[in-house]
């Protein structure tokens, strides 16, 4: 069975799709919107949660479980945060079914109403800060430094795998602070866990920054942002991190007793990144013949395949590959060894292109007898033979080098899709025609924002962090600017 | 703040209740029967679930994420199924809110109603089985060894923290075979593992069986349960594997074609246990003073606490504190190192000894002039003064011993509690007077097991995997019997 995927050139919608599908990451289910994540996509998940979940506990943070169901009425006390999840949220009104006598069909039973509704979180503040309620109320029992890995639903019409889903995986942290300061400090913080994660372990070059107001999340005072470029020039958010201020701390009554005694109000972060990485991943880094993944989130680094006719030949390379794996396997790297019979070499080779492997090897009897191997690199699909001498040395520097590649080549072609546009013309040129980061001056209304949008569907991606002060004027008003902000159409 | 618990003697189930939420485990939400699982309760389940996933993953299962809702025509494939779960079901009927213009409150919008009910999964099988079907066409695609880690929602009415909640977390293994035989073995396979982890990990002893037919999985052919007794006499299941024979692939038309070319059903089983674990973890072990937890699943294994007047003082302690924590953590202990000048040493000993760590280390100024530590250990309660020297090999010891005392002493419990029985008095007597297990003969008919539990309010718990054959009649109907079931009020 032929796997091929649709050429990026073709149609980069559909080759993600195809290779989201056929490398076994997921695939669509019976409920619209929501995905099943297959064994391989799911492996690659918790390679990612379990490095997140490490850098969390290294900078203070417990995980803890709050429910899944929210009661409705938690919602209406943040005004801005349900203006923003209201219109996609899955409500559960009843707890049981029953048989219909007439139709003999299974129905819900009308006499099970709830009381009072409740929402399928799409995100746990109101939840939390009801509970924090009880947790706070003295400087002492602060900071709350808190994560939670959940499921989380928003009904969304247009759903892609892992980038658009209506039900999908994420972990959402939130943070209780004494202080404003302490709470800025913490937002930071954790945007830069985020940035770190994306670079050196996902590949991914990212733009940290501050959103625009239209682009904030329902409920904070300021959002920040990493922004990573994909391949078809289209950026994608891939985390966010809230500084909330005191809003919930307000709409749920959360005050504490200062050292002074005096009672003030708690400040609040929260900050999350979800399986949408998955997606990133994937449209970062893949080719037309598959997934690229980078060695640190790969579930297996490295994969040996027998080239041979016959058992004995089967036998003789098998003995060696046994010494290669367990030396491979003490450094740390996790290798498969495919001597199946039911498939010839070149499907696997294929198939472990696919599949986004780092690392084959490739030995049959030449090399059995001139004591070499053949490897080959996923990410610049170079080949070499190589002496089995020290051969785990070798591979462990080739996987630390690809996972430098990979970064280099998304970091290259970021940069070199990354425009500076003072007019525009220009920008409308570039945002049609060629995609990419486009730096331009704006006067900082939400209105010009809002019109850019509807001309030309790009949006603020950021205000980057580290964005240096500079006279000029707003590409569509021509007010006055003091920095360029980062556009681009969005996943 | 005192964190006194109701003694067990005086009312065991508010000693249990006052436990979990004084002990920062978990607490009641403001979703009805819904809890929030504490940081340090959560703590205890990450490392049940990092050790259970580790043996999964040993036995060749991979983990996989599958939609959150299932349809409510779903449910209606399997008969005995809807009717088990039907009348327990959180029911999702609309996908959006809205503001109500005339009373300005937010109300579910009418236009948003689902055309089918989703169902919040209560368990997997449906769904499951649905997506299975397009993953299995021939006997090289078997056998799939899948687990998934995930959150699910009964709609119990009588709820109890970690024992009986409306929604819980827990995993779920569903696998898929060519043959009975296989699925039988992976059944029982499953069961084991469950029963290795509940004695060696948990330190709670289990008995291995199957359910009778009243008390079976809806669904399953056979189900394979583990028992434990609780310290007030009552039985607590849990974790339970099934034999689903061909029911969901009949139910959901899961084919595949056999090496011999013909088309066969596939044999089914599943399995799971939950964070109703923590609930047998408290119970089986602990005492009026709170917690005892297991070595191998305390998150903090050793807390070290310094008596002190005076920072000199404090100075000299944390110096030699530094230098045995440090050896300690060479040998993967996990120890807290407790300095808080805001407590004073015995509010931290009950507040460790409520919280169950297992080993707790003074050290006070005449230690550091004698080269001592006192020495205290969760389980039994003792102190003693050790030197210094080689600390490290005593406690990684001591840890052992508190490991397998907390287990002989829990089966201990259970032996004294098991009691053969021969007539229907005697049973009466001893289930309402004494609690334990009770051993009898049963003629095996669900009628009698119903009439029994009216009257008695026991049940059968299992039919021991390993009981003799042995003739005997019936307790109640005086019937014939081979062998003795297992009898008592349950969890």
């Amino acid at each position: 069975m032929a796997k091929t995927l649709t050429k990026r050139k073709e149609n980069y919608s559909q080759w993600y799709n195809d290779l989201v599908v056929k490398a076994d990451l997921a695939e669509t289910s019976a409920v619209r919107g929501a995905m099943v994540i297959k064994p391989y996509g799911f492996s690659i998940w918790e390679k990612i949660q379990a490095t997140l979940d490490k850098m969390f506990k290294d900078t203070g943070h417990l995980n803890a479980y709050f429910p899944l169901f929210i009661p409705k009425s938690f919602f209406s006390k943040e005004a801005s945060h349900v203006d923003g999840f209201a219109k996609e949220c899955a409500v559960v009104t009843h707890y049981r079914l029953k048989n219909d006598e007439k139709t003999n069909k299974i129905v819900v039973d009308p006499e099970a109403k709830l009381e009072e509704e409740l929402i399928v979180r799409p995100t746990s503040e109101t939840i939390i800060w009801n509970t924090y309620k009880n947790w706070i109320q003295s400087y002492r029992d602060l900071p709350i430094l808190v994560n939670q890995w959940a499921n989380v639903v928003r009904w969304e019409m247009r759903t892609r795998l892992f980038l658009r889903t209506s039900e999908f995986l994420w972990q959402e942290g939130h943070t209780a602070h004494a202080t404003k300061l302490e709470a800025i400090e913490e937002t930071e913080k954790m945007i830069n866990v985020y940035a770190d994660f994306a670079e050196n372990w996902m590949g991914i070059p990212v733009i940290r920054g501050y959103k625009s107001e239209n682009e904030r999340f329902a409920g904070a005072l300021e959002t920040y942002a990493i922004e990573a470029l994909m391949q078809d020039g289209k950026a994608l958010q891939a985390g966010t991190s809230h500084f909330l201020g005191q809003n919930f701390a307000k709409a749920f009554d959360v005050k504490f007793t200062d050292k002074e005694g005096k009672l003030n109000y708690v400040w609040a972060t929260s900050w999350g990144v979800s399986t949408r990485l998955m997606g990133a991943l994937v449209m970062a880094h893949s080719d037309d013949k598959g997934l690229v993944l980078p060695p640190k989130l790969a579930p297996i680094q490295v994969v040996i395949i027998p080239i041979y006719k016959g058992e004995d030949q089967l036998n003789q390379i098998t003995e060696k590959v046994n010494l290669i794996k367990k030396k491979l396997e003490d450094k740390g790297i996790t290798v498969k060894y495919d001597n199946r019979d039911t498939h010839k070499p070149g499907w696997k080779f294929a198939e472990y292109e696919l599949k986004g492997i780092p690392v084959r090897i490739a030995i049959g009897p030449r090399d059995i007898e001139n004591n070499t191997l053949e490897i080959a690199r996923r990410d610049t699909l170079e080949k070499e033979i190589k002496s089995q001498d020290g051969i785990e040395n070798y591979i462990e520097n080739l996987l630390e080098d690809i996972q430098k590649n990979i970064f280099k080549k998304a970091l290259k072609f970021r940069e070199e899709n990354t425009f500076k546009v003072d007019t525009y013309d220009e920008f409308k040129d570039i945002i049609e025609n060629k995609g990419g980061f486009v730096l331009a001056h704006w006067d900082g209304t939400p209105e010009t924002e809002q019109k850019i949008k509807e001309e030309t569907k790009a949006t603020i991606r950021v205000i980057p962090m580290d964005a240096k002060e500079e006279d000029g004027k707003c590409i569509y008003s021509g007010k006055p600017s003091k920095k360029r902000v980062i556009f681009a159409k969005a996943y």
